[in-house]
């Protein structure tokens, strides 16, 4: 495997909670972010042309996260990607979260995506070229 | 004028920022939760069928916001709603946001929404019903 | 065991992502919701004093989710809990989501939290009226 | 004056509502994330940094927006920041959100900040290497 692909994601103002550290639920959202920029990475277009050209989506059909570490205001998360399984119609994606500013793992995420098609919702197998990039990304 | 509409909002663990009140977009988002609870009581079904079914819609095109005084987690917003202006084809309504524990007013918001086809986007005269609706909280 | 505590969420205008479905991350927030209601139920006091009078808070420290049907906007959510693990210092609740209009279950999210003083952050035993709480919930 | 600041912010998938274009609210999130990056590239330190150690903050005390068309999922919006209002207290902001794609003009937000002690939360006169700052951007 080559080096994984890292994006860096700022938290920002209104992200944390009355508790001041980042709202558990906006890790997703991070991850969903990282998504994009691993997508728009490795094919050279927007994410969102990607699903509205090409028809296909990967939505989650399974979460797992766990919490280490919170994140405040003022933190940048690094987010590393990697592939832990590959399916014929799913695939296991693996966000590792990092504070920037040490280091410390924040979020450790895994989301299983299946693959479908965007007109009807429906399950597809994986096409050749996205199963070549998560591919490359398993460790 | 009838008493005007009143809904109450709370506020989430979430809905604040770092300084620990709620981020002044935040309130826009209880406007529209307002407007959408006033809709419901007028016409008696859920405004997602309103729009899903009459293919009606009241997009903004234009905001005023007054922010009074803070609000925060564990509060509540009174949320006062009449109609300022009613045009054609846009209205005006108002909503005043106050916090239920004190009564002060934290925030004043005249939001200005068109009337459009929700197939095409194009302004279209205000349909009767809802006409005779906002012009029933017209102060 | 007494049956289960239930609340209804609806899923609101901005509530889903370009595919016009709930984005994945929302869930979780429903969760917290759904968590801070049942606390109120069960104490009969808002969940913002619980944690700034008793400074006990419970930051989620694993999340495991399973998405299994889609819920769009116009629709409600009951959202019913248990508590499926109590541990000394950390409890698993469960939400499972449904869409009212036709009963299918749309995400299974199992959220373990953690007690911590809300001042230090640190773990604590939970505090036996909490412990309570937890164990009248458990199937 | 110079040429105005501007940054570009992407809109991400959950940015939209059912009716696919971008939340009116969310438009206020994109002032705010181009006000912070605005503020790091004029004082070269992160606006989490200058709050947090300056004890200094912009709250917003009134906006103005004109909508003028939509954004959607995909699109990247150009912000422009000018200073239309310098006052001793207050400042009046104006955010004009270009879309890169075709260089319409999709919201045109004037946000009116107080200066406060974060501390307190309590008004102050605008400190002068934030009002040198400001009156640089003034047309």
């Amino acid at each position: 495997m080559t080096e994984p692909f890292t994006t860096d994601v700022k938290i920002r103002f209104a992200d944390v909670d009355d508790a001041r550290v980042v709202y558990y639920p906006q890790f997703l959202d991070y991850c969903h972010v990282a998504f994009e920029d691993w997508m728009e990475a490795g094919f050279d277009k927007p994410y969102a042309d990607i699903v509205q050209r090409e028809k296909v989506g990967f939505p989650a059909v399974n979460l797992n996260v766990d919490y280490a570490a919170p994140a405040r205001y003022g933190d940048t998360l690094r987010v590393r990607i990697t592939c832990t399984h590959l399916g014929n119609k799913s695939a296991t994606v693996r966000y590792e979260m990092f504070r920037v500013r040490d280091d410390v793992l924040c979020a450790d995420a895994r989301v299983t995506v299946a693959c479908v098609d965007m007109d009807t919702f429906e399950g597809q197998p994986i096409p050749p070229h996205f199963r070549a990039f998560f591919s490359a990304a398993q460790s």
